[in-house]
C-alpha cells in the first residue's frame, strides 16, 4: 500500500492555527551569514563567562558520580537562587524555588497549573509572543490592556475588568524591560497590581529574565516582594550567564511545588541535572558579581550606542523611551511607514533584521503596525551604529 | 493584610487529580544512604563514558562559540541519529528527525499535537507512568487493551476497538523492553499494528528509550521500519549515554516538524545548545559503538544475575519472563501477596525498593496488585543477588 496516497494522521483541532512565529523565522533568517540582526532577545555570545563555565563543568564531571544521572532538583542552586533573589528584595526560602528548564518552561507549567480550557487570561495587548504561544492551545479567552511606554501595564484597566467581574486565571506582564516594549513597570503601578491580585484573588505571573538587568542605580524591587502568595515570579540564568544551559526558576508559594513537581516531569522529567549542578558551581566559584556588574557596563553602553544612533538616523516623529532595563528599545515611526513592510526591504536592502510590532499584538488591535521592537544586547556599539544608518536609510526611502 | 488568612488562588480544574508519583517518590526514597533500589529505571552511573563526554564538553566550549548561545537544532547531531537509527532499519531522513529535551518531552509534544481535551487514547491497562502523567489533563478516555507477558500488547483487542469504531488520536506502546512489563513486541504484533494503524489512519506513538538495549543477537527493528507515516517513533540518549544530558528525539514524517517547532518552542525555546553540541561530538568521537558492546555486556550479565537470584530466593509460584531486552523484569509473585504492603515492610526492615505493580495500573483494573517491577541496570550483579535475597526473604515472611 502506497502511503503516500492516504490522507494524513488527524491532529488536535486546535493545531491548524499553528504558525512558525515571526520570532522562529527571524532565528533562521537573522542566523544567516552576513545579516546584521536586532531582531531576537540574544545575550551577547562573545561575553559569556565561557573559561569560569567550563572550569566549573570539568570539575563537576570530575568529582560528582551523579552529574549525568537522572536526579531530584539540586539544592544547592536553589539556595544560590535564595541568594539571588534576596539582592533584588525578595526574601523566600528554598522549599519555595522551583527549577525549570529555563524561563520559557515556567512560563508554560503555571499555565498549566492555572489556566482550563476556555478560561480567562489577562494580559497585555502586545505580549511577549512565547506567552502566547502557551496559551494558545488553552484557546482562552484573552482580556487586554493597553502598555504606557513609560510606566508600563494599563492598571486601571485591569482594575476596571476586575471590578467589572472578571476572572481570569492569571495576570501577565513583564515588570522589567518589558517584551516587546522596553519598559519598566514604575513602583506604584507595581504595587496597584499586587493589590488588586490580593483583593481579587487573582494571581499575577511576573515574567521577568532581564530583572537583573536593569541600568539604573536605583532599582525597584520585582512585585515578587510585594506579595509571597499571589506573584508567580519566573526567572532565568539566559540572560545573566547563558541561555544555553536553559536554567530558570520559579518563585512560589511552597503548597504548589508538588503540584509543579508533576507537571514537570511529565515534562522532561528533570533539568539537565549536569546544567544545574554546572550553573551550582559556576555560582560557587563566585564569578557571577563581577560578570554582571561587566555585563551591565557593557549592555548599558549599547543601549546608550543605539540611543545615539537612532537619534542620528531615524526620521523626525520616531518615538522611544530610553529604557531603564532589559535589551531592547521600542520604536513608533511615523504611522505612515508599515513596519512588517520596511522589515522585506531591510532584509533585502540592507541585510537588517528586526521585529515588527505587529508581531507582538493580540490579535489585530491595536495597530503596532509602525512600531518596532530593537534589540541591543547582541551587536557591539560599532554595528549598532552601522545597523541603525542601514535601517534610517530604507525608512527614509520608503514610499 | 495577613495573606496567610486568604484563600488559595484557583488552580485549573484537573489539578485536584494531580498528586505526586509513586516513581517520583520512590526518586526520594531511593535515593536516601543505604537504600538498594530496583525501583527506577535508573542506567548505572559508573558506567557512563564521563571522560570521553567531558572531553567533548571541553572541546565545544573551547571551539565553538555559539554552544552556549540560544539556537535552532543542530544538524550534525540530527545526521549522528539518522546513522543510529539506519543501525535499527530506519531509513529516515534530517528533515524527519526533532530534536528534544529527553523522550520525555517527546511523548509530550506528540500529545499535545495529536490529542484533544475529552479525546480518545489507546493503551495497555498496564503502562508507563509518564505518558499517564502526560495525557492526564486533557481528561481523555482511555481504551485499553492487556499485555501479554511473552509477546506484549494484545493487537487483537485493538483490532477490535478499531472495527467497533474507536479512533483514538493515538495507540501507544514501549516495544522493546517495555515499560513496566519487560516484553519486547513481538515481530509478527508489530507488523500487525502497523496495518491496523495504516488501515484505520491512527498513529502510533512507539515509544522505545530501550531500543538499543536488546540483549539479543537476532534483534527485530522497530514498528517505524514499516511505516513512515503511521509511526511516531521517539527516542533517547539517557539509556545509551546519560540521561544528565536531556537529549532525545522524535521520528515523524516532515509535515509534522513545523508544528513540533512552535510547541517544543512554547516549551523550552531549545533543548541546551550545549548538550547538542556535546552529544553530538561525543558521537563525532566515534566512542559510542564500543561503549554500546559494553552495556550490552554488562547490563546482560546483570540481568542474568537477577534471574538466578530470584530463581533462587523467590518463593515458587513466581512468575517472570527473562527480558530480551531494556532494564526491567517484571514478576508475578503469589496472588495472596499485595506488593504494596510488601513494599513498606521490604523499605523499613531489608531497605530494599522496587515498585508495585499497581502504581501503572490505568484505574483499578486489572489487579496487579501482586506484581512488581524491578530494575537491573543501576546495581552490580553483587547487589542484585543481595537485594534479591533480602526481597525473597520478607516476601516468605509475609502473612
Amino acid at each position: 500500500m502506497n502511503e503516500m496516497l492516504l490522507k494524513e494522521i488527524s491532529l488536535a483541532t486546535w493545531t491548524p492555527g499553528i504558525r512558525r512565529s515571526e520570532l522562529q523565522e527571524m532565528l533562521v533568517i537573522a542566523s544567516r551569514p552576513g545579516i546584521l540582526s536586532f531582531a531576537l532577545g540574544l545575550p551577547a555570545a562573545e561575553l559569556f563567562p565561557v573559561a569560569e563555565f567550563a572550569e566549573a563543568i570539568t570539575g563537576v564531571l570530575a568529582n560528582d558520580a551523579q552529574a549525568l544521572q537522572y536526579g531530584p532538583p539540586f539544592g544547592p542552586l536553589k539556595s544560590h537562587i535564595v541568594s539571588l533573589m534576596a539582592q533584588r528584595n525578595v526574601i523566600c526560602r528554598e522549599e519555595e524555588i522551583f527549577l525549570t528548564s529555563g524561563a520559557q518552561q515556567g512560563l508554560n507549567l503555571l499555565t498549566r497549573l492555572l489556566l482550563d480550557p476556555g478560561g480567562q487570561v489577562l494580559i497585555e495587548e502586545l505580549a511577549y509572543t512565547g506567552l502566547q504561544q502557551v496559551i494558545e492551545p488553552y484557546h482562552p479567552e484573552i482580556l487586554t490592556v493597553s502598555t504606557n511606554p513609560k510606566t508600563g501595564m494599563d492598571i486601571e484597566a485591569v482594575a476596571a475588568f476586575l471590578a467589572a467581574g472578571a476572572r481570569p486565571a492569571f495576570i501577565y506582564t513583564v515588570s522589567e524591560g518589558h517584551n516587546p516594549m522596553a519598559v519598566s513597570l514604575s513602583a506604584s503601578k507595581r504595587a496597584a497590581l499586587v493589590k488588586l491580585a490580593r483583593l481579587y484573588n487573582v494571581p499575577v505571573i511576573e515574567d521577568d529574565p532581564y530583572g537583573f538587568l536593569c541600568y539604573e542605580d536605583e532599582k525597584v524591587p520585582p512585585m515578587k516582594a510585594l506579595s509571597e502568595q499571589y506573584v508567580l515570579y519566573v526567572g532565568s540564568f539566559s540572560k545573566i550567564l547563558a541561555p544555553g544551559v536553559r536554567v530558570g526558576w520559579i518563585v512560589a508559594p511552597e503548597n504548589l511545588m508538588e503540584k509543579l513537581a508533576v507537571l514537570k516531569e511529565a515534562s522532561d522529567i528533570n533539568t539537565s541535572t549536569l546544567s544545574q549542578r554546572s550553573v551550582s558551581a559556576y555560582l560557587d566559584g563566585g564569578y557571577l558579581p563581577a560578570h554582571l556588574k561587566m555585563l551591565l557596563l557593557e549592555y548599558r553602553a549599547r543601549r546608550d550606542a543605539m540611543l545615539g544612533a537612532l537619534r542620528d538616523h531615524f526620521p523626525l516623529g520616531s518615538k522611544y523611551v530610553k529604557p531603564t532595563g532589559g535589551v531592547f528599545i521600542w520604536v513608533q515611526l511615523p504611522e505612515t511607514i508599515e513596519t512588517s513592510r520596511l522589515l522585506k526591504v531591510a532584509l533585502e536592502r540592507e541585510q537588517v533584521a528586526f521585529i515588527p510590532g505587529a508581531a507582538f499584538a493580540i490579535g489585530e488591535v491595536p495597530p503596532a503596525n509602525h512600531c518596532m521592537r530593537l534589540n541591543f544586547s547582541n551587536c557591539s556599539a560599532s554595528l549598532i551604529e552601522k545597523g541603525i544608518a542601514r535601517l534610517g536609510r530604507v525608512i527614509k526611502e520608503m514610499p
